[in-house]
């Protein structure tokens, strides 16, 4: 056995022991550290890398490795074999995914503005706001010698009177508190409870001047990001709102690796742990207790995710998903309730699982559409959802039209050498003065943040302002020199957003070719996939009425560049809108709003999904779309102008 | 802290650590060694004899211990505190109470004997013996790319399709069951379902091939011993059976003091577990086990027994049963299901609880009502249920009356020195020689076991025996001397059974003064309470038609030496029936056919219950009956004869 100390830049260090042979990748993975590792360990992505302090590992070189790097130390943890005693410096760059939770600061407008808009629009939308919860107070005779009915029947007796129903039932969490709560309030109690037209089910139970607010649970499970709210759902008034890192991160960046790692002994369960136990267990609990509310009293939950992850949230076998003919357990589901998967609220709560319409096209996506409102609208729109993968959705009230492209995860920062989703410290905005090739960046986290990274937004900013710079050519091939500019032993070029003393990492924040060649790929799967879908319906983009833009790209996202890097196509500024997280305001809607909730099955229902792969015009608009802004220049004829 | 060693006759040994002044009942308790406590730990009963080894514990003399016994190390548990190591002797008088769990040999007919005579006697009463479980083979077309509905619609689709149906459950068992299953099995599957009119709750789901029988769980939970019973729930077949101490008994012997344990920090859940963990999964896992059947595959259960029984089962405050008004949290609930109790079958298990018509009439005597018939019939029918306590029912098709009385435990060996509940080792029989005063008797176990205590029925034959030999006078003192009569330092009487030698414990088996002086008052309390009920209707004793007793007491009471004592009414010996545990054969019945539970129901509802304490005669009767066989000898013509 081999002692391992995993050093962090915040001081901190975790120690365990190795056996021989093991990667270093793999004992972080059982020790709970979290190297970023998108590729799943197969030395494909360079992201993993870890700075050997002390000790020897027996480790290969790789192009994601130079000399240089080398020599410092500098190693990918998935293949550093443990033959000693080490110690291994994890950096900041990659513990930024580290499951780092946030709990919103409400106070500021900005966070809760979003789901006042939803409501409103939905409202707006002749939708009613209710739910089947709601609280009763109920009065009762107190027992006596000649009136000696049992606390149940006469609860329920008492419920069936008041409300006119047929049957009315208890789960055992209210028969278990149902003697002493009686006993405690004198028989006049407050019930928790939903009904239809005729029964009625309780969920919880209360002395009479106890204030019951009735606590519902949204969430939107990204692939890389998880995000919640904890509502009132009498009022839809927002009483907590975090955000945290998939923690299944670890197992993999893209659901095709989440997948495969499910499918390894003990994988269903160790992935929905992660994001159950590891992930939403402890953002309720630090949501709960930074407002004083009672886990227990949060009696519905909505998710909303794409296939594989709400899959995976359940712990069912998500491989007929990635295998043809790529078939879900279920679109939709009215199986789950909290205390199956563990989850730590009211064990009765039942989940609403936004619904899928196909392996590739999940609840994020028509729980966005929902809220996008393109469904109740005579124009034509495009909803774009860049998360992990990217997912559009074209149409209007007649009709919808879906698909999903393989644009990977760049837009969120994988797959870049410097990627990062937009937290503390990523580079968000960017302007590069044509000249001098200096930068100016804005940081997430404000004044006095130092960058470490770059998130989507930033990204797309140093692309286009490199391109428009003439720095690099329409392939991404950097054409000048510079004191910002690098070049490795075969010459491949980079650009330095922050030198290594600058930084708020252990090395240069940079942008390299092989970083934008990624991006270019990425962008231009988006592209072509609006292009491709809209040539099938015979619509060109002057149709166009709408863009919406959802996902964890960053509201600072630059509409303009993401059109000069031939991202989107090239209409006017004012027809895109950012539209944020989409995925949690529809699983806001869905869970405050019953007539929400079934609006939004309609439109699972109704939504054609269109296979891009099957499309034989898809890989040549494809390698069209592969270049800045695109090969066919006219079709962004303000580009073309701002060069010219 | 001390170290304690429990050493016990067996040769094997526990060990555990004792703080300053702790008692050693309470290090028993935490270190899960079972010393007989019936009365909670407060030196009335003397029933926690042990006998110290080596060491000294601070300990009083109580009239429980004799000078001599005090010598040789006898202490009671409960008044012994911890000042020092000490090793002690657990007897196995007390072990005899220890959880011993026994799965019956089902070769033997009869252990199912009596089961196959309830299912012929409910058919014959015209009650259909299904219920609404079933198997059921369906095929589904594999899904394709031209076909890509999810799993669960499709195996919907098909079920509602087959049978009719509007709507189709899956829990979330099945859901996860559910991709493997079906492609394993290439989409043709058994299901196993439950159906009502409109609906369909499907319960497990399996590969065409498989062989399913559906399980299900009868239970009786007596406040002392714990029966069960797997059953195939298509056929009635019984498939396991056995029996265990209830793991509640070291918290007290009658529901009483079980109530005023569970009311201490964490006695709910502590009580819960002892009968949850420790007594019926245990017994669940051997039964199991014994016959290759799968937990899982156990999709319903009942459970019969007493109020506080099934208050205590279900974790539910079972305080308000014991204090006026006497109300309990339910007679008859929907609420439980084995997951919400941590029962080890089948998650989405339904729990039905045979319905209790008040604190002091429960599910046992509900239950086991119905089996005796005596609802079906036009003549006039006593039932007795000889448990921890005594329960009555009396009446025929047109109306049904209960009452319960305080006989307390001396039926199944409670309260009295050497009893013992009807496990190997116990004297079951007995005659004794008017001339020489030497017993035969007959031991549990047969033939080579040593006699260890007496049960039920054996009391009831030597307080006969002794009687009718004029060894004893009515009021239940020694009238006679001899090598078997045995006086104490105040001259009061015992007499010996078997001597230390003969005997399997390590001391004489005997029956003393006190003892046949609270077996006097339990027989009075129970004669008296059959006078009660019966004068309060305006009937005698000759109006009785049949006499059904029920209960642990044993098949082998002497339903002849019950009436030489006075405890059963001076009625021909053809009018009585033993039969068996009816509370056990109950459950089986309200499991295996849903009619019948609903008769179940009917009969709870119907019931009325006669509260003794209310009525001025009982007192009068009680002290009237507490004499060999009562004060009024010509109540027992028959014994007066003979006496003569």
């Amino acid at each position: 056995m081999y002692k391992v100390t995993f050093k962090f830049e915040d001081g901190s260090q975790v120690e365990n022991y190795a056996t021989e042979g093991e990667t270093l990748l793999e004992l972080a993975q059982k020790s709970n550290v979290v190297i970023d590792a998108p590729c799943s360990g197969n030395a494909s992505c360079g992201k993993c890398k870890i700075k050997l302090l002390e000790g020897q590992m027996e480790s290969k070189k790789t192009r994601h490795i130079t000399d240089d790097e080398f020599d410092q130390g500098w190693r990918l943890a998935c293949i550093s074999e443990l033959t000693n005693d080490v110690e291994v410096l994890v950096p900041d760059i990659a513990s930024a995914f580290k499951s780092r939770m946030k709990v919103a600061d409400l106070s500021s407008k900005d966070e809760i503005q979003i789901f006042q808009q939803t409501k409103e629009s939905i409202e707006f939308a002749g939708i009613d706001l209710h739910n089947s919860l709601d609280v009763v107070e109920v009065m009762m005779d107190p027992p006596s010698l000649d009136d000696t009915m049992p606390d149940n029947e006469r609860l329920a007796r008492a419920l069936r009177k008041y409300m006119n129903l047929k049957t009315v039932r208890f789960p055992y969490s209210v028969l278990l508190k149902m003697p002493d709560v009686l006993r405690e309030s004198d028989f006049t109690v407050k019930c928790v409870i939903r009904t239809t037209p005729d029964d009625m089910f309780v969920y919880d139970i209360f002395p009479k001047d106890y204030d019951v607010v009735i606590g519902g649970l949204a969430i939107d499970i990204g692939t890389t990001t998880v995000s919640a709210l904890i509502i009132n759902m009498e009022t839809g008034e927002i009483l907590a709102k975090a955000s945290s890192g998939n923690g299944q991160i670890r197992y993999g960046a893209d659901v095709i690796n989440r997948i495969i790692e499910s499918q390894k002994p003990g994988g269903q369960l160790r992935l929905q742990k992660a994001v159950i136990e590891e992930t939403i267990n402890p953002m309720v609990e630090q949501m709960c207790s930074s407002i004083g509310f009672s886990k227990k009293q949060i009696y519905r939950m909505c998710i909303a995710s794409n296939t594989t992850m709400n899959h995976l949230f359940a712990g069912i076998n998500a491989d007929p998903l990635r295998m043809e003919p790529y078939i879900p357990a279920f679109f939709k589901t009215n199986s789950l309730f909290a205390s199956d998967l563990g989850i730590d609220v009211n064990p009765d709560a039942h989940i609403i699982v936004a619904p899928n319409i196909g392996s590739y096209v999940g609840g994020d996506i028509t729980a966005g559409t929902f809220v996008s409102m393109i469904w109740n609208k005579p124009e034509f729109s495009l909803f774009i959802d860049l998360g992990t993968n990217g997912e559009l959705v074209f149409g209007n009230s007649d009709f919808l039209m879906s698909c999903a492209c393989s644009a990977g995860p760049a837009f969120e920062g994988g797959d870049i050498s410097c990627g990062m989703r937009a937290t503390d410290g990523a580079i968000e905005a960017c302007t590069i003065d044509k000249e001098t090739m200096e930068p100016t960046c804005i940081i997430v986290g404000g004044e006095g943040e130092k960058p470490i990274g770059l998130c989507g937004s930033g990204i797309i900013d140093v692309i286009s302002e490199l391109y428009l710079a003439g720095i690099i050519d329409p392939k991404g091939k950097f054409i000048r020199e510079g004191k910002r500019i690098k070049r490795d032993e075969y010459g491949t070029g980079s650009y330095v957003l922050a030198f290594e003393e600058e930084a708020g990492s252990v090395k240069d924040v940079e942008i390299t070719e092989v970083d934008i060649d990624n991006f270019i790929r990425a962008k231009g799967a988006i592209f072509s996939a609006i292009q491709t879908m809209l040539v099938s319906l015979d619509f060109d983009v002057s149709m166009i009425d709408n863009v919406y833009v959802a996902g964890g790209i960053g509201s600072g996202i630059n509409m303009q560049n993401a059109v000069n890097i031939g991202m989107f196509p090239d209409i006017p500024q004012e027809k895109f809108h950012y539209v944020g997280n989409s995925s949690l305001s529809g699983s806001y809607a869905m869970l405050l709003s019953t007539e929400s909730e079934r609006k939004v099955y309609e439109i699972a229902q109704n939504m054609t999904y269109m296979e891009l792969s099957t499309v034989p015009s898809y890989m040549d608009e494809f390698i069209g779309a592969c270049f800045l802004p695109h090969t066919d220049i006219n079709l962004f004829p303000s580009v073309k102008a701002r060069m010219e």
